[in-house]
Parts: structure tokens; C-alpha cells; sequence
């Protein structure tokens, strides 16, 4: 890089900014966050930065953009170390502010940031978890020669902890959920197909409020609102994406969810969804049933609410989140319900996960975890199990970790299986 | 990488090949693509391959899956210059055949190739502009010492030719979406805001068949089912996206298409989206309004008209795309509508664009264009214009390039503006 000085070993970002804007840059946006907790998530992701010793971060993908800004913005926000971050628009036209320059390739950004006299960073963090191959690679051109290290690890780390008013979000997205969950009994109709079902829903909670995507992290995903209703034996139809429970769909262009079954006497309908009624998806799953169905059905179901209970009684902040897996673990297979437990054919090696703006969030509720709980992490668990000929039982809450205990923002949709 | 001989110039691939399967290996999958369908697709493929030097391509992402297979597999597609494709799967669990491994660690599949004594490849091509970078690099650990090049332009090249099977799922596409557009005048009622509309017309393009989804290629986009309706001065709303015309959206979550706007006399509502009615996209653009419009806006929509049915009469294979893309400009010029066209606060510089599997592919219709159309392409032509206060006029219609001229996929539905 042409325009940072000389040396090329690893060093810590020099700290030369002799004043700070007084309003942030982005401000002039209509949704633009307040500015209090754009300070709040940038010192959330500045955290991270220093301990992984990043010296910049460049941020470009529309969730965090949505994260930083509170709004989406095409282009790159490039967070340093002190001062307000900056913002490199290519689009939408119109967006004003002390470090808002619209640029046509990212070498300007690098440009722009050297003419303030700001020495160029060398552990330049990127998106290289999100961003495709080429996209990175040309922002290393742009670049120069930099050491790059993963700033979605750095943005998915500090958004795992929720902000009060990402709390907030998240509590309102809850009660609509659930208030959608309540309509199920009225909506269903006997002799309806699972996907029959699946199009009144989404009409439902599009009228709600729903914004109709629902964002995923990883290349393993595809996925259409997030709403999977899974009727009898669909339940345990392997899916190629990295999803507990996948549903063969209706067809093969995109296998998941509903294919088309009838809920008959003896099955059971699994309503599992990510309800994003705004930026927050908020996951939850209830159970329905025509019928009485089988003892040990029924005692699965129990057991995914036992779980849940027993999460709600017993996480706490520095929990590990590999040791309630093999609580859970433990309890399913005391049961003697392990071959049925998150998938049958297909078994997940997972409990819970993180939740916020995308569906799968840090941390991750698995045998070999390493991370703990902390207050501000909020965690949908789903203990789940799919009984052949039957179908899925098992209920799925979000969970607030708090200082104290747990908040269950999808508490007002009742757990037991309800009948129809 | 150990397990390829010692030189590590480029080199074409040695085929070594003693025998070939008889059977495709994947064909156990109820979805697979006919064996002669895949034979013609991976002869396409190949021809790519072998004009830009590539001795192996390793595919992964669900749309190029979908391409190849007829079916979305996770794992990893091996095609190499001669025989049968490697299947490496992770999941789902089941799928059966001579080269079908399942697989933990993409190394085991260099390991299993190494192991039928075929010499590895030097130039590889992955896809480097749709897989994230650590995706990426993961691969590159696992293959050694290797030249990347982009799989994604080998398999977008050989995708924008479509097969005679592409092109009739492709027609029958359009027909039902051309029966969708009929409905509008019956779903449209006086006082529905767009958005109301939009949940409409949802339920109704999902109830005939819509998959749900509408994919997109490149991380500049976002989207939901493919639709967006705008009302008024909505179609001016800059986007962050790589769309036209964006739209503002009910949230600044999703930004992009209906706001919330009621159709008012004197403006317009333009229906333009993505209809996925089994796994191609016909992309497709009418115009509704209540009463009659201004002359300038009038004169627009028959410009629009009038550029795509020169299209339609003088589009050959080997006509360059940035020869019809001047062509239109020159025909909006003369009719004095240059600041209105392709937008008007914030202009796309394109008239078309592939479409296919995806909303965007090749060849794009630009000024910049080095493309020519050939036989096989197919064609969303959107030549549209933007009026403050009035809102949007211009059709948009997929066509297929023949060899003789030009087929209209979306020819059943009236082109004029239709008054509700």
C-alpha cells in the first residue's frame, strides 16, 4: 500500500485523530440509530478489535450495516480504533455527513483516509466469513499489502450481547410472535395440506408485520421467511442445508419445509419459524395435533419443555454452553429417547443458538462449544424429536440471558401440544 | 499437495480415465436430471473449462447444484475435463452411486480422487465470486499448491446458453406468470396501498406455484419473492441494492419496494418481479394506473414498448449487447426522455440482463458490454422510466434468443398501461 508508512511488521493502529466530529457522520439518514447506541455498538465491536488486535474493520454486508448504522447502506463503513467511523456509499445517492464520501472503487477509501493524515492499518479485519472470494481479494488490492483477519468474527462476538435497545426489539417481535401462534386454531382447517397452511401463514404474519426475509450467516443456507411447517414424516426429510429439522419442500429448486401432506389423525404439524417483525428475528416452534397421539410422543414433547424449563431455572451468565448440552443430552437420554432426538434419519449434534438479526447468532448450544453464557445473549432453544409415521414434537423459545436468570421473550404462547 | 505428481507448472489436465460409468453417479436422487440433460449441461461446462484452461471445476453453491443435479445437494460438485462428476456429500443422508462419497473434510476428496489414480489438477476453478473468502481458502488448504480461477464465470457463461429443457421450463414460466398479471385488475382495489397490494399479490403467485425464493448472484443484493410494486414517487427511492429501481420498503430493514403508498389519480403502480414458478425466473414488468396519465408519461411507456419490439425484431445471435444498449439510448434521446430513463434521481446504466436460475446473469446489456447474444439466451429487457410525483412506466419482458430472431416468453400479457 503506497500510501501507509514504511514499516511492514504487525503493529498496534497509532492513535492520531486530534479531534472527533461531534455528530456522527451518518447521522442525516432518517433511520439512522440514535446516536447514543451507535457509540455503544461501535465500543462492543472496538472491544473485540483490540483483543484480536485489528487495526480497522471494513464492513459492507447489509446485516451490518444494519448493526452499525441502523440502516442498510451500499458500500463499506470502516471502523478504526478512535473517532467516528467512516462511510463509503456507492448507493442509495443523497447521504450526507462529515466522513461521507461516495466512492467508485475502494482504493478511494483508502485515499480519503490517508489525505486526513491517518496512518493506514496493517491487521485489517474484513468480512471474509460473508464476502465472496473476489470481493475480498479486491479489497486486499485496495489494500495493499495488510494482514487480514475475520471481521465477522469481531461483529458476530459483540453482537451476540444485545444491546437494551436491541432487547427491546427483540422483547416487541416476541409478543407479536406470539400473538401470530395464537391464531394457528382459527387459521387451520381440517383437510388442509401443509402447504396449504404454510401460504395462509405467511399471509398472516406478512399482515403483521413480518418484513418477508429472514437473514441466515453462512454459505449453507437458503431459505424463504423462515417459516417451516413440517406435517408427519416431512419431519424427518433430509435437508442439504445446515437446518435442525429441513422438510423436503414442495420442490426439489427448494427442499425445505412443507411438500404438500395432509395432517391426519395420529401426526402432528411442527410450526418452527424466525419471526422478523422488524430487524429481529425472534425463533420459536409449537405443536399441533388432530389427535390424542402416542405415550411416547407425548412424553418427548414433555421432555423438550423439561429442557426448556430447566434452561429457564438454571442459566446463568458464565454457564458454559457445552455443559447444558450434555444436560440436555443427559436428560433425553435418560428418557430413552436418544434415536429420536433432533432428527431421526438425520440428527443434529445441537440444542440452541443464538438469535438477533440473523437466525443463527453466536453462541452455539453444542458438545464441543467453548463459550459461555453472558447477560444480553439471547438464545432460541429447541429440543426437538421426530418419531417416524408420527412427525416432529419439541417447542423452540427465545431466551434473554440476564444479569440474574433468563427471560423468555416467547413466553406467551402456551408449550403443550394443542389440538385442533 | 502431496498426492499430485511433482511439477508444479500449469499444465493440461492427463486424462487417465480407463473407463467411464455407465450410469450418471447421482442418479439415485428422485430429482436427478435426466443422464442426457446432465450430459449436455456438463458438455457446456466443459467447453468453458477448457477455453480459459481450467482442469477441474469444484462446485458447491445450491443454484450451480441445482444446474448440474436437478437437485440441491450440500457438499461438493468435482467436474473434471473427462467422465463422470465426483459427488462429495455432506448431506442430506441417503444418496447412492459409483461416485458418491460422503464426506467430513473437503481434503478426503482430493484423498478419494488421488485413490482412482487420476493425476490432480493444477488449475482449479471454484467459486470465487459467490462462496465466502474463508470458504474459499478452506478449499485452497485442501487442494495444496494450485492456480485458482472463477468456476462461477465457467458455469455462468454455460448457463446463459440455455438447453431446450431450460428454454420449455422457462416458457412454461412465463405463461403462468403472464395468467398472475392477468389477475391484478381483480386483486387491485381502490384504497389498497401497495403494500396491502404486495401481500396480495404474494398469496396469489405463491398459491400458483411460486417457489418462494427468487436468487440472486453477487453480495449486492437482498431480496424477498422477487416482487417489487411501486407506487408514485416510490419507484424514485434510491436503493442500497443493485436493483433499477428500488423502492423505498416498509422498513429500513428491508429497503426496497412498496412504502406504504396508495395509489392516487394521475400515478402509477408497476409490478416488476421475478416470477420463480418451479427453479428458472421469468422476469417481468407491467404498468396499472386509475385514470389517465400526462402526455410525457404516455409517450415513455410506447417508447419502452417501442425499444423492446425492435428488440424483438432485430435481435440475432452475434448482435453485441452494447450495440442495442446505444441503440435504446439513442431512441430515448430522440424522444427527449434521457433524464427520466432507468430512474431519475439515482440512473441504472443497463437495459437488460440474463436471466435464468438467477435474476441477474449473462450477458448483461450495457454500454460497456464486450457480449454478444448467441442462440439459447434469454433476456429480461426493462427499458423503463421514472416521473416525480407520477411514479414509473415501461414494460419488461423475457425473451429468448433463437437462432432465426427472437421468442417473447412473457407474450401473453398485454403491454399497454391497463387502467383499474
Amino acid at each position: 500500500m503506497k500510501l501507509r508508512d514504511d514499516t511492514r511488521e504487525p503493529r498496534r493502529w497509532i492513535h492520531t485523530y486530534t479531534q472527533t466530529t461531534k455528530k456522527m457522520p451518518f447521522h442525516s439518514h432518517p433511520h439512522a440509530l440514535p446516536i447514543e447506541e451507535t457509540r455503544l455498538r461501535l465500543e462492543k465491536v472496538r472491544q473485540e478489535m483490540t483483543s484480536r488486535g485489528a487495526e480497522a474493520c471494513i464492513f459492507s454486508t447489509p446485516v451490518n450495516s444494519l448493526y452499525l448504522l441502523g440502516y442498510i447502506v451500499g458500500g463499506y463503513i470502516v471502523v478504526l480504533p478512535e473517532g467516528d467511523p467512516w462511510l463509503f456509499v456507492r448507493r442509495p445517492a443523497g447521504l450526507q455527513g462529515d466522513r461521507v464520501c461516495y466512492i467508485g472503487r475502494p482504493e478511494e477509501m483508502i485515499t480519503r483516509i490517508a489525505e486526513e493524515g491517518t496512518p493506514l492499518p496493517y491487521n485489517v479485519a474484513l468480512e471474509t466469513d460473508s464476502l465472496p472470494y473476489s470481493d475480498i481479494t479486491r479489497l486486499l488490492r485496495a489494500c495493499g499489502d495488510v494482514h487480514v483477519v475475520s471481521a465477522d468474527s469481531i461483529i458476530r462476538t459483540a453482537r451476540a450481547i444485545k444491546t437494551p435497545m436491541e432487547i427491546e426489539q427483540m422483547r416487541t417481535c416476541g409478543k407479536i410472535y406470539c400473538r401470530a401462534f395464537a391464531e394457528v386454531p382459527h387459521l387451520y382447517k381440517r383437510g388442509m395440506s401443509d402447504h396449504d397452511f404454510t401460504l395462509a401463514w405467511e399471509n398472516l404474519v406478512r399482515s403483521m408485520g413480518h418484513i418477508g426475509i429472514f437473514r441466515t450467516f453462512g454459505s449453507k443456507m437458503e431459505g424463504f421467511m423462515g417459516t417451516s411447517i413440517l406435517v408427519g414424516d416431512n419431519a424427518d426429510a433430509g435437508s442439504p442445508y445446515d437446518f435442525a429439522l429441513g422438510g423436503a419442500g414442495m420442490h426439489p429448486s427448494l427442499p425445505m419445509a412443507a411438500n404438500g401432506t395432509v395432517l391426519q389423525e395420529g401426526q402432528t404439524m411442527m410450526i418452527d419459524g424466525g419471526g422478523c417483525f422488524g430487524p429481529y428475528i425472534t425463533d420459536m416452534t409449537r405443536v399441533y395435533a388432530l389427535s390424542t397421539l402416542p405415550e411416547i410422543v407425548q412424553r418427548a414433547h414433555q421432555c423438550s419443555i423439561e429442557i426448556c424449563h430447566h434452561f429457564q431455572q438454571t442459566a446463568r451468565p458464565g454457564m458454559l454452553c457445552a455443559e447444558f448440552y450434555r444436560a440436555a443430552l443427559e436428560r433425553v437420554t435418560e428418557a430413552g429417547l436418544t434415536e429420536y432426538f433432533m432428527g431421526h434419519q438425520q440428527q443434529a449434534a445441537f440444542v440452541g443458538h443464538g438469535v438477533g438479526l440473523q437466525i443463527n447468532e453466536l453462541p452455539v448450544l453444542f458438545g464441543r462449544s467453548r463459550e459461555k453464557l453472558e447477560a444480553g445473549m439471547t438464545i432460541a432453544l429447541e429440543p426437538k424429536f421426530v418419531f417416524p409415521e408420527i412427525g416432529a414434537v419439541g417447542i423452540e423459545n427465545t431466551y434473554l440471558i440476564t444479569t440474574s436468570g433468563v427471560e423468555n421473550l416467547t413466553a406467551d404462547a402456551p408449550e403443550e401440544i394443542i389440538y385442533l
